[in-house]
């Protein structure tokens, strides 16, 4: 949940001045996205989403992901639409932040995906790598595999005290899980595309938000996110399984749009690996780093060492249903 | 800002299938109330909020607080109104927690309410108190001054860290504002009605919300905290400052629909510096007991301090620009 910036019924009368959008007959602070203050933002015209980008954020990368919500959208992708100003621009000033008004997207986050919703969202993973490709920006994966080091520094004590004899299963995992080397179809990827991030009617994806990962790196991994995200599930007595059925639909539902070639294929497992080891290690940050008795808590890192134990033992995209 | 519970997209889909409401199109945690969970929702068939009780309310009250607006929505007053399932029942269960759907209300909360709208919410709050003479529940104020010197109790260094001194005065206010020898007009309040509870489109009041610390009690108490709530701004130098033409706004609009009594008049000073000392007390415990570091930082308790310094030196309802 996410509202850091209070905005004042005067600054947001002054900010829609500034739009052709009518005036606010309602304005909700809502819990979407961690990086950012959001708010449900409805006027005289319709309802909108805006984002007031936090400190946190680097002002430097804005206009990247202003960018990418545009082109996608003007590609007919489902995602938020960054609206104009009066005067042309997108990203203006609220209460001395960074400030979009996005478009409001319909759809609820399922918490349980079924194979459908799963066959789904990979076809709109690739449509979107697909609807990417002529976006002209980069940006560097600052969680690639070459910041993977420097996140586990220092925190093996704390993987052992919530199991005992994780660190070394680690320490494996950062010299066999990094797929640096390989050679792969690279583009923009979205690289955080959790359930949280993707809204659905009934089976129809509906929109992607939350694009604050974006970056340009291999597509294959962007995939490989989607099946830790949205393929694993409790099963008997609470333990995380692999969802076959889930996993081979949202492979099958990506190769229905985009074909993987033999070289994602093969890197799979590892990149499968690669992108549960990266969850691992900023979730054990954000552990170990948040002071107790805080509202948010933070997610279990051993949800994503679980989901490693799987990938050490897969060896072929077959093993993922693919 | 609240979201304590977790709606997963199955168990909203059943509870819906409880309503003649239709299917959810948008479903996202708002930061409206403290005490409880709310949710926007957006049905096939329209705008509504979603509000799932927490632990820390008492289950015993919750038909009051549902009957209440209930009581209130039927006079046509604005506030949410409690949406009764296909079974007739309004309060049901979702994820294991007490649940309402109740009516969405447009508005803005003012940050910085203006005359007008201190005047609206002055004529708001007595047609509530007046649509209410005839509501049948009754409970206890449980903030009311027999549990001051319990909120109190081991405070007084705390006080004094915040303000050398400060907790002596204190200990006078505990003496002298208490009104509970004071034979009032007595009947249900609001008892919370701080800017961020009302909505207003431009200056016309269109909702008030969260009625969960509402009561039986002194009317002209209720005015008293309004008083606290609206018409304190900050002034020269960021000093808190009482602002009498607010004041004076409220205090007219209330009596424009329902004329304080003598006795409410001459109590009004007391009733004031009591309700000062209430937000003070609940604000320095909340102040104490958070922990350092936690997301939603509690508030000041010094601007009740400063609150009370004004209320010590009021000796008349002109005072306050009656």
């Amino acid at each position: 949940m996410a509202v850091y910036t209070q905005v004042s019924d005067d600054a947001l009368a002054d900010f829609l001045a500034g739009y052709d959008l009518g005036k606010a007959v309602s304005f909700k602070g809502i819990a979407e996205g961690v990086e950012n203050s959001n708010y449900y933002l409805e006027t005289t015209t319709g309802r909108y989403i805006l984002t007031l980008f936090e400190k946190r954020m680097n002002a430097a990368d804005l206009p990247y992901f202003i960018g990418l919500k545009q082109h996608l959208a003007a590609k007919g992708f489902p995602c938020p639409e960054p609206l104009a100003g009066k005067d042309g621009q997108t990203l203006r000033t609220l209460e001395g932040r960074p400030a979009v008004i996005i478009s409001f997207l319909e759809g609820l986050s399922p918490k349980h995906p079924t194979p459908a919703q799963c066959r789904a969202l990979g076809e709109g993973l690739a449509q979107m790598h697909i609807s990417l490709i002529d976006f002209g920006m980069e940006r560097a994966n600052s969680l690639g595999p070459a910041s993977w080091p420097r996140l586990w520094k220092g925190q093996a004590s704390a993987a052992d005290n919530l199991q005992p004899g994780l660190a070394d299963l680690i320490e494996a995992d950062l010299a066999e899980a990094r797929p640096q080397n390989l050679t792969l179809p690279r583009g923009t990827i979205h690289a955080d595309l959790f359930d949280d991030n993707a809204f659905f009617l009934g089976e129809t994806l509906s929109g992607v938000i939350d694009f604050y990962f974006a970056c340009t790196d291999a597509l294959a991994y962007d995939l490989a996110i989607c099946l830790n995200a949205w393929a694993f599930e409790d099963g008997a007595g609470n333990a995380l399984e692999y969802n076959f059925s889930k996993g081979a639909n949202l492979i099958a539902g990506y190769e229905s749009v985009r074909p993987l070639e033999p070289a994602e294929r093969e890197a799979l497992p590892v990149l499968a690996r690669g992108a549960a080891l990266r969850f691992f290690l900023t979730r054990l940050i954000d552990w170990t780093s948040t002071p107790e008795g805080a509202l948010v808590k933070p997610k279990n890192p051993l949800e994503y060492a679980a989901r490693l134990a799987f990938h050490r033992k897969v060896k072929t995209a077959e093993g993922y249903g693919a």
